[in-house]
């Protein structure tokens, strides 16, 4: 409900975003330290995206699985990098049916060691992989600071988890599905992304090599959206995964895993959001269009109302997710408000006065106010709406990527990158050494973000140091 | 993979299946003590469950949410005959982040404490009422003795919570959830179940009336698969959920919950399995029909796939869930027997004398051997294969009927119904008092299962006491 008015983004973005996810309705404040709880309208959001990404995952061979949410703690200090980057979050089971255990368990923080165990048994021969394997699902990270989908103690999420012959092949996994968040983050959710290879500080714990993909949100700083790694042969070495190959010889597997979490409905309400409320990508909102019917007199009422439920059931049919708002008790301006709150992309208003010409208002949650409002006939409509379903999906990401466009720098100088990252990206040659990457850290709060696969392609050299540099990085304050 | 014979239900039916569980493929032990992992094979059918109902829950009204793992364990102790029931069954964390809490946290056994607590604060007026959510999950109940999807430390399941304003309300939600239970078992899963009241004693930890589903396992030993909650104002006073009535006035809740779990996959193996192994009913089966090509020359091979690859590829777009087996390294028999162990309900062969009849030979997977073979023309083979699924789906439930139906006994006396639930379910009066249902448990370790909602007009006397009694109770033992 949108009783009071929302902290606008220019007062205070990290309070505005508090305040919408809250009166959006989309998850709540848990009782327990640092854990959320998503409300079913945000949950609804969750849904479709599982269903759009679960999908894609389907149609690349991969199949789902559950592994158990508690691990023996003795698993996590079999791979030296893994339990050093994981030690400091975990939540642990010391007693179980009132007795203590004999050896603690862990909440799953991530499952690379309970799976990389089973693999470890169940994989014999080169017949027997690659294995491509997904689980859904929430794992536990002990976190201090916790804000709402970005950073809670518990958020839900996939992890995939995959097992192969050779490196080529475990590789081209972690691109297929980096390419498969990517797509999935331009097309469904509007958030134009950019791809890359995180540098080895960033790296996820045990990994050799990590990929994300970054999203600008509209205070400029950056968001990791999702992540995919390379293993090598840590883990398979550390629990043993390990197949006969066709020439009988007994190798080690190659492992790869990746995971998109409940963040992605964060980086959509800071990408989309406004200081009404949530805008969501028509994709993947929970309700597409809503019916606001609109009248004073019983009278009025029949007319409308019958030409709002032939509206919905037209709408309905053609597989547009509708809602009708016909509740009694509020005002037509307090449900407008609520919608936008909501971020539903299309209003449709009917009142006397459109039953009498045969149209009705169409509003755009992406241009609020008079600009993105029209008066359409009733006659076709359902394929009007779904018409202005997709133009605001392409104009949302037009709009999102014109703005990580004109917030991304290339710095003159090392000064001049301090001054881009306070307020933008900065897009410069880089070393790649920690000792570099510590410097802008320290100067300016501001992290390597990745080294995006698409590079000029001349060389040049480190905003840093000034020494010969390949590539360029993404440097950016992040949450 | 089928490579040693399965133990016949004969000689001993508790470990015919448990190796049917792991040679089908559905899930292993996993490295925790009584947890398990569901294998890609068995999770999707429990996806295929899990699709079927949601949509049922949907088009009630009901939607889905997501609460925290872990739960204060002074919620617990809020309803005493909740904490009572649970006590002893619960996983607790102690540390988080290297620190030990404050308070313990519970690895949820059942998520009504902590919903309870947020729709307390959700919860303001009777606009908001019902309130009708779900959950789909995984809970944690500390079992000593277990056993894979039947009982197990952690197991999948949905979990309904509901808040409602008066008790009519709440019992017809009970009751509704029931029947969506019931027919989902019936028409999807080809299970008889029966609906009834639980006793008293066999009640859910907290509720006022619990209602349930059973089913009749070949060993003739009930299976409780499903089970709907009515909790009156218990968990409304414990945890403060009120509302304002129309009248302004502050009212209590009336709430009820309902699950469903991993467990309706012990109940599929145990109606429908034989000693060849698992036998699914085509409506959730994973895979519904596959392609065994036969050959021997690579003449053969080529005129065989070319059929082969064109009847994959029509079923494929009928919508039939079909797997091609074309693995060279293990023989015809091999596969035969591998598709058979996973309970697949067609198998099409096709040979070359297939290719040149332009037939293909079809087996059914619900009657083994020779009697379940034919042979049928190439053409409108999707129709034939749909129909034949169709078919086999009925068979499966009016086998299960059939087999529940003769094991269903009245017992004359007492000491007949001793004898009757050593090998079947006695359905007797019962005067509903504890003392009776104790001495059943005592004499012959049988329970009473639920008092049907179908049940004779005349009145009798309890089979125990002799004292009168207006239902009948189903006694039987019971996983």
């Amino acid at each position: 409900m949108a009783e009071e008015k929302l902290t606008t983004r220019a007062e205070d973005f990290s309070e505005w975003y508090n305040q919408l996810v809250l009166k959006a309705d989309l998850a709540d404040y848990a009782p327990v330290r640092g854990c959320m709880v998503v409300k079913p309208y945000g949950w609804t959001l969750w849904e479709n995206i599982t269903a759009a990404l679960d999908k894609e995952f389907k149609a690349t061979g991969h199949v789902n699985a559950a592994f158990p949410t508690l691990i023996p703690m003795s698993f996590f200090e079999k791979e030296k990098a893994h339990v050093e980057g994981f030690a400091p979050e975990l939540a642990v089971v010391t007693h179980g049916g009132g007795e203590l255990l004999e050896e603690p368990l862990v909440v799953r923080p991530t499952s690379e060691t309970i799976i990389g165990y089973m693999y470890a048994k169940w994989i014999k021969s080169w017949r027997d992989l690659p294995i491509l394997i997904n689980q859904w699902g929430s794992v536990m990270r002990w976190e201090l600071r916790t804000k709402l989908f970005l950073r809670t103690a518990e958020f839900y999420w996939q992890e995939g988890h995959t097992a192969h012959s050779n490196s080529e092949e475990a590789k081209e996994e972690m691109f297929r599905i980096l390419d498969i968040y990517a797509n999935f983050a331009i097309n469904e959710a509007a958030l134009p992304v950019v791809k890359g290879t995180k540098s080895e500080t960033e790296r996820f714990a045990g990994a050799q090599i990590t990929t994300s993909i970054e999203g600008m949100m509209q205070d400029k700083k950056a968001l990791q959206s999702a992540t995919s790694h390379y293993f090598g042969q840590n883990f398979a070495k550390a629990f043993e995964i390990q197949y006969v190959d066709q020439n009988n010889t007994l190798q080690f597997c190659e492992t790869t895993s990746w995971g998109l979490s409940t963040r992605m409905i964060g980086a959509i309400i800071m990408t989309h959001g406004d200081d009404q409320g949530l805008v969501l990508p028509p994709r993947l909102a929970p309700i597409q269009a809503v019916i606001v019917p609109i009248f004073k007199t019983a009278e009025e009422k029949a007319k409308v109302m019958e030409v709002a439920d032939r509206v919905f059931k037209e709408l309905k049919a053609a597989g547009i997710r509708i809602k009708m708002d016909d509740r009694d008790n509020v005002s037509s301006g307090f449900k407008f408000n609520d919608w936008e709150m909501r971020g539903v992309p299309v209003r449709i208003e009917v009142g006397p006065k459109d039953v009498e010409k045969g149209s009705v208002a169409l509003a755009r949650r992406d241009r609020p106010g008079r600009e993105g409002k029209s008066f359409v006939p009733q006659a076709g409509l359902d394929s009007t709406v779904s018409g202005l379903l997709v133009e605001i999906q392409d104009a949302l990401l037009k709009r999102a990527t014109e703005f990580r466009d004109a917030n991304i720098h290339t710095p003159k100088d090392y000064d001049d990158l301090k001054k881009i990252v306070t307020d933008g990206w900065a897009f410069a040659y880089w070393c790649e050494s920690r000792e570099c990457e510590a410097k802008v850290k320290e100067d300016c709060k501001a992290t390597t973000r990745n080294i995006p696969f698409d590079q000029p392609k001349e060389e040049g050299t480190c905003i840093v140091c000034g020494k010969p540099s390949k590539r360029k990085v993404y440097f950016a304050k992040a949450y």
